[in-house]
């Protein structure tokens, strides 16, 4: 099973205002107990420190990368660009066009080199952190179980919580 | 290591008439040597069969699942609230909207139920076997090698391909 | 006529905080006096119940669904697929995209399967209930006698409402 | 039951050149026995013929009214205020905006005059066709029984038309 | 010369919440000391008073129409359908898509009824007073006069205004 | 009344390609023999001449201009700023965003400096010299008369013009 | 190398407000040191002294200019059609359209007349003004070392700032 | 002055088929007689490629480097974030959305890291060619007079290039 000591999950984002929305992500991985670590990486500020992140995640143990980003947000394709592993991108949202550039500039990846494209914003995040476990759940039973039981526990609130 | 006789993907779209974007997706399985199944099952015109063909993949071998669709593009979101596995979804170009509507139905997916989309069209098809790839990586040598080697000679090509 | 304990409209959606925009829809169908059921059922948390609700709805008595539902708003057409009764779709704002998410995924139904698509917000959730009564004033003179009084009563306040 | 000869549905659109779209809803409610009669009439240039066919359709008997338009699409709009029958509105693809515009000036209606607004183009106009089916349906069993018919066959028909 | 006590221009709008916008139109012309009158018509609630407002405003001496209207617009295509005079239309913003619906649902009118389009919002509805103005001192040497000076007068107070 | 020969109208376009649009315009003023001139004039490359133009054009005996553009569309603005008289904009369709970019570029102009917007491509052409005969007609008993004529025409051939 | 008190570069925008943004911009050349004047001139109120401070620009020094507009944003295009400078434009974030409107009418410049066009709003004022910085830095050497700083410290920045 | 032998100017783009808007910026260049070199690098398929080229482009003599990508457009960016040099940005129209996701994805760059962005497709290509040529002849005399003949006789034409 996984430990959530080592991280399997690198969570990256263009700047620390970004915690506001991608904090959704590690709070979803740590209620599945799968390690993740948490850095501030810019495509456009740090380019080689990006790549260089990127490059070694692999060997760094790291199965999955998911990188939020905004505007022209170029940080998840860039990521994808310098790494094999499956790269989730959470489009973040901008403050004049509320994303729709942030989306376009993340999921219309070229053939070759794709991005695992969530909505918008927060429930983006949290499904970040949900899509990623529901990859390691194919090799870690552990997540498979608590996959199945997150599932069914909100499938339970929703039928409960009916209007009286 | 995977068996191209035995399915590791479900590829579904709503008609045969998407199979002219949606063969992108196979076309990479089959190149990557990973066995996959494709089936036409509509949201809206089979619910039932959809229902049970994605309620029972895990249990049929099936690790994950590629859905296309277009316009009130329904397919991705109802095959993920029926599984746990990866849903991966491919917006197909709509007549009027270009795929617009396409992308926006399959990506804005709320809180729980992710569904990772990929770009508009045959790229995002193509893209879409890759991913699929990347994340059956993890678990098969034998993809993580095709991958690299892929990916490298793809790299190769591009930069061959100069200007005389 | 109708009979207000006995529900001839369902009024479905994904969560409870729908109800700020869908209780529109109630309250003009109970000013009509046409009974109506409230049900909070997600197209995506609990795709079966969804099923079950919308395939026995015309034997116990429903004659028209109304399904409210934002961003990937898939409710009102897996709704559809699964009734033979009008489905009224209400799209409910969206946090990033204002709602035009939710008006593509519900009006762009493929040929074979409609939902009658409302405007966004509560006027659209309002006309839901306006237009399940104009429905069922095909069907009970005491509805329509109301549908016309309503309307002259509204052209009137419009007549009176001047700039003195 | 209906009867072929005598119209219960009005199809009415701006100009001639809209049947291309407009037809797939003739042909549906033709191929459900439901009679239907169409008109050319425009909301900007006999906006008087409008009116007086929307306000005496009641009571020339028919139970529904079909608009389609495009670009400023007002027609279904105006018909609705002149009405208090059902009012299905059909955007038809404008040549510059691709029927963007003919969608939001028929949905966009505002709280008291609902139009219930199909998908842009021809498949929103079968569907069209196929919403008045289902709300005829509530009132003759013979087009409820061809409404379940229909629906099984598009269902077998889909589970038929399988990749070989 | 015009009297500001006998109405030149009718300003309609289809409600007294639109006056927040459109007093900026009523403001501009008082202005010029043209004489207009302000009425609330809703095309959707009270279709034939706007028909005959709209086909008897030339015989009453009106000159020109001001319509605003947000969402689905018709106010101003409806008003041009009914009479020969110029026609100008404000897009109010709407709820939900920030009048961009309403800009769509005014400006893209068939050939055969213009509509002259201003800018969404208070900006426009101001221009729209100064547009019936501009039209107006073709006729009226003393509006071009004063639209003269205005002019001047707005040129002077943005050389004046700068930064120090 | 007015004489074909003294032109009253300017229409001036970017380049000789937009004469496809703007043809359509003239055409509706001659049938209305309202004289009108033809001027290739760039905002962007003769700037100073459009300034000459639209500055002189009121004592040289012009009434209205039309402008015609695409793209970041500043024509129709640019001629506004440097006259008095009204101005017509029609949004010429872009190769790339179909005139979306035109229209916005030509309608939201700031509070001061109106420009009378069309709809995009030749229909907006068409409708600017209907606007402009419009304008004429408060001055002109000819133009006024050919104007209702041309509005009966029209309302008779819609109506004649059944499905048979 | 440069001297502040002798500006080289030329900041305008339409009217004070635009100043919210745009400061932006001088902020960024007064820490490169670069010399920098504002103007407020409107290419619609105030077109010829727009036309003699773009077009004397180069002989009283300048050698580059930074328009800030919005809505249907002119002045940038019209400055660059009456100098050889470069042309930088800023898109103001318009009150209904959020900056979409400015963008376009900003970017889509016809081929022979080009506006290097930033982001939406204080981002893209800030960027404004580096891209200035990046131009000079051609030139000088005191801005071509200022820059490499710059660029060096908000890496650093980056790399310091990490979640503990 | 320049040496057209020697280039001054790196045009490069992500694949052979861009050459076919890009072209358009090299014609620009090679008619002011500018030196520059066309290379096809991919930010995805290429990265360290990208990197390589854009942080070395300075030390080996060029002074600008234009960019086009379209889809998700990362390379300007990308580009942008390994150089100091001007990076001048041309969205590609992309197959399903029209080159208005490249513009968006290279626009909207962050704080930090400007790419003067151009219209979509060829004729921002040629405006990318100009505004270098804008750039260097700050610095370059010769370029200064070509641009001077260029912008005068584009003007000549335009003034030529009346209707008869």
């Amino acid at each position: 099973m996984t430990n959530a000591s080592k991280p399997l999950v690198g969570i990256i984002m263009g700047s620390k205002t970004d915690l506001e929305n991608m904090s959704a992500a590690s709070e979803v991985l740590s209620e599945f107990e799968i390690g993740c670590e948490l850095r501030i990486l810019s495509a456009h500020r740090t380019p080689a420190a990006v790549a260089e992140y990127a490059s070694s995640a692999h060997q760094r143990g790291l199965e999955i990368l998911i990188a939020g980003a905004g505007g022209a947000a170029h940080l998840p394709g860039v990521v994808a660009a310098n790494t094999l592993l499956p790269v989730i991108g959470v489009p973040i949202p901008s403050t004049s066009l509320n994303g729709m550039d942030s989306l376009l500039s993340i999921v219309q990846m070229p053939r070759g080199i794709p991005v695992a494209t969530m909505a918008i914003g927060k429930p983006g995040a949290a499904n970040a952190g949900l899509f990623a476990a529901a990859i390691l759940a194919l090799k870690y039973p552990a997540v498979q179980e608590k996959l199945s039981a997150f599932r069914a526990k909100r499938r339970q609130e929703a039928l409960d919580n009916q209007i009286p």
